[in-house]
C-alpha cells in the first residue's frame, strides 16, 4: 500500500482461489496494461493482488472495492457484511452470477457488477458458427460420422430464414449483425419489446409461444434467473419446427434437457448446438453424450483468453468512472431482477 | 419443337440419366422462371427438357445447345462427335469437370462451360463455418464427445489470424469476403499472383510452400487437374502449424488422405472439416470415420438446392449472351488449363 493510500480508494483484485482458470487470471501485467489505458481512473485506485485465500482474508478488511471471479465471490461472500466493512463495489468477471442468487446476503451499501460486453466478439463468431452449423447440418452429419453413414442432406442459405433470439443483451449482439448481414429475420425476445438495433421485430417473454413456431434457429444468451430456469420446456419445444435448431450459450438450466434429447431422439427438431449443459462437468452416464444430432461444446463459446481479462478491465474502469461521477453504472446487477 | 424452329437455337436440357439429384433438376417451372428472366435470350432457343437416356438419345442429333450434368456429360460424351454434328455448347451445372478430363474427345467446334458462379453465397456460410468451427476447436469436441471426455480448451476471435486460401475463384470469394469482414489476413494462392479484392496478399502456386507455415486455416477450392491433385501431400501438412486446421471443398484428391489422417491422429495439426474425401462414397471400412478431429461432409457444402439451378440457368444465359455477341464466354473451359 502506497504513503497516499488514505486518499486513494483500496481495490484488491482477488484471482480464483484455487488456482483454477489460470488463462484468465489478472496479473500485475495484465492490470498495469488497463490501467495505463486508463491512467485518470487507475490514479484513484491504491491495487493489491491476491493468489490465495490468505491474499484474500488479508485485503478483505480494508477493501473499498473487489475485482474478483464469481466463484471466489460464492465463496468469500456469506459473511461480507462483517468481514469488509468499507466494502462498497464487488466487480464479477463473469457474465452469469446466477450462482449468486438470491442477493440477500449482498448489504445495500454494495453495488455488484458483472463483466457483461467483455463476450461480445467471441461469442458473436461462436454464434453465427453455430447458427451455420445447424443450417448446415453438421450436428446430424456427426451423428452420421459416428454410425459410418455417408448420406447427402442438401442444405440452403440462411438468407431469409428465422432466428428467434431469446436473450438480446451483450452476449447476443454480434450474433444478431453477423445473423443480419446474411440476410437473416431476427426476431428478439426480451423483458420489454422496445426496439432493438439488431432485430427486425422484438416480443417480450409473454409472447415467446407465439414466435416460436417461426423459428429456424433458436439462440438462447438470456441470463438464468427464476423466470427463465426451464424456460424451453417441453411444450414450448413442441411449438418448434421439426427442421428448427436450438443453440444455447446460456445456461443448461433454461431447457429440459430431458425433453430436448427426447426431441432430438426422436427427430422432432433437427438438431442442437450446446455450449452449456446440466450438469457440468457432464457425468460420463449422462445421455447428453450420445443423443442424435446434438453437438456438445464444454461451456467456452463466449470466453476469449486474449481479449476476456484485458476488456473485463476496460468494463469495470468504465463503471468505475461512471461510480465516482455519481452516476449510474451500466453493469451493475439489479438483485430484484437478477442480471 | 415450334415451327419457327430453324431460325431458333435447338437447345437440349437433360437432366441425370438415372433419376437422381432430383432436388436440382431442371423442371419446366424452373426453365420458365429462368427464360422470363432473360427474356430475348431466351426468344432465341427452341428448348426440350430431357429426363431420360431415350430423351437424351431422341434430341441430341439435333441438339446445337446442350445443358446438362457432369455426369450426363460424362456418360454421352465419348461418341458426341459423330452423335451430335450441329452441337456447338455444352454447358454443365457443375463446377468441377474434372470427370470428363482429358477433353481430348471434345470437337474443337463444341464450347464446354461450368456453372462457376452458382455457389458462392452458399459455399460462402458454409466455408466461413468450417473456419470458425477449426478456430472454436469443434472437430475436436465431436472427437471428445464420442470419447465422453468433457475438457475445456479455449479458443480467441478469428481476427488478424491467417486464412491461405488455395483457389481465389468463384467457390471461394465469398468465404474469403466473410474471412475479411471479420479481420482475418487472407493470402490467395493461385495460378497467378494478380491482386484479389478477397486477398491481403496473392502468391502463385510456386510459392505455396513459403506460405503454409503461415496458416491458421487452409482452404482448398481449387479444380481437381493433374497439377492440384496431391496438391497437400505428406510434406506440404509437415510444413503447417501444430494449431492449423484445414477446409476441404475442393476435391478429396487435392490432399494426400492418408498423409492427412496420420497427422490429424498423431495431432500434427489442430483440425479439419473435409466435404470431400476420397472416394465417395466414404466406405464403411474407411479410416477417415474415425480419424481424430476431423469432421466429415458428404460433398453437399456449396450446393444450395433453392438456389442452385435457377442461379445456373442464369450464368447460362450470361455465358449465352457473350456467345451470341461473340465475345469471350467467362464460363468456358480452357482445355489445356483444365478448368
Amino acid at each position: 500500500m502506497s504513503s497516499s493510500a488514505l486518499s486513494l480508494l483500496r481495490t484488491h483484485v482477488q484471482n480464483p482461489l484455487d488456482g483454477s482458470l489460470s488463462d484468465f487470471h489478472v496479473t500485475p501485467d495484465i492490470w498495469s496494461a488497463a490501467a495505463a489505458r486508463h491512467p485518470a481512473l487507475a490514479a484513484r485506485l491504491d491495487v493489491s493482488i491476491g493468489r490465495t485465500r490468505a491474499d484474500f482474508d488479508t485485503a478483505i478488511g480494508e477493501a473499498e472495492i473487489l475485482v474478483t471471479w464469481v466463484g471466489v465471490a460464492k465463496e468469500t461472500m456469506d459473511d461480507i457484511a462483517h468481514r469488509a466493512p468499507r466494502l462498497r463495489m464487488v466487480f464479477c468477471t463473469s457474465a452469469g452470477i446466477e450462482r449468486l442468487m438470491p442477493l440477500d446476503w449482498l448489504p445495500s451499501r454494495i453495488a455488484l457488477l458483472n463483466n457483461s460486453g467483455t463476450h461480445s466478439t467471441k461469442a458473436g463468431e461462436w454464434g453465427i458458427m453455430a447458427i451455420l452449423m445447424l443450417a448446415n447440418h453438421m450436428p446430424v452429419f456427426a451423428t452420421h460420422q459416428r454410425e459410418r453413414r455417408y448420406e447427402k442432406i442438401f442444405a440452403s442459405s440462411v438468407a431469409g430464414r428465422t432466428l428467434v433470439a431469446v436473450g438480446t443483451g451483450a452476449m447476443a449482439i454480434d450474433t444478431l449483425r453477423l445473423a443480419k448481414s446474411l440476410g437473416m429475420r431476427v426476431i428478439g425476445v426480451r423483458n420489454t419489446a422496445l426496439p432493438h438495433a439488431g432485430c427486425d421485430a422484438v416480443v417480450t417473454t409473454a409472447d415467446l409461444d407465439r414466435v416460436l413456431p417461426e423459428a429456424d434457429f433458436l439462440l438462447l444468451t438470456c441470463p438464468l434467473t427464476p423466470q427463465t430456469r426451464n424456460l424451453i420446456d417441453r411444450r414450448r419445444i413442441g411449438l418448434l419446427k421439426p427442421q428448427a435448431g436450438i443453440v444455447n450459450m446460456a445456461r443448461g438450466a433454461v431447457i429440459d434437457q430431458e425433453a430436448l434429447c427426447d426431441a432430438l431422439d426422436a427427430g422432432r427438431i433437427a438438431g442442437a448446438v450446446l455450449d452449456v449443459v446440466t450438469p457440468e462437468p457432464l457425468p460420463a452416464d449422462s445421455r447428453v453424450w450420445t443423443t442424435r444430432n446434438l453437438s456438445l461444446v464444454p461451456h467456452v463459446s463466449a470466453d476469449d483468453p486474449l481479449t476476456y481479462t484485458p476488456r473485463s478491465l476496460d468494463i469495470f474502469f468504465a463503471n468505475f468512472a461512471r461510480w465516482i461521477a455519481g452516476e449510474p453504472m451500466p453493469n451493475q446487477i439489479d438483485p430484484a431482477r437478477g442480471y
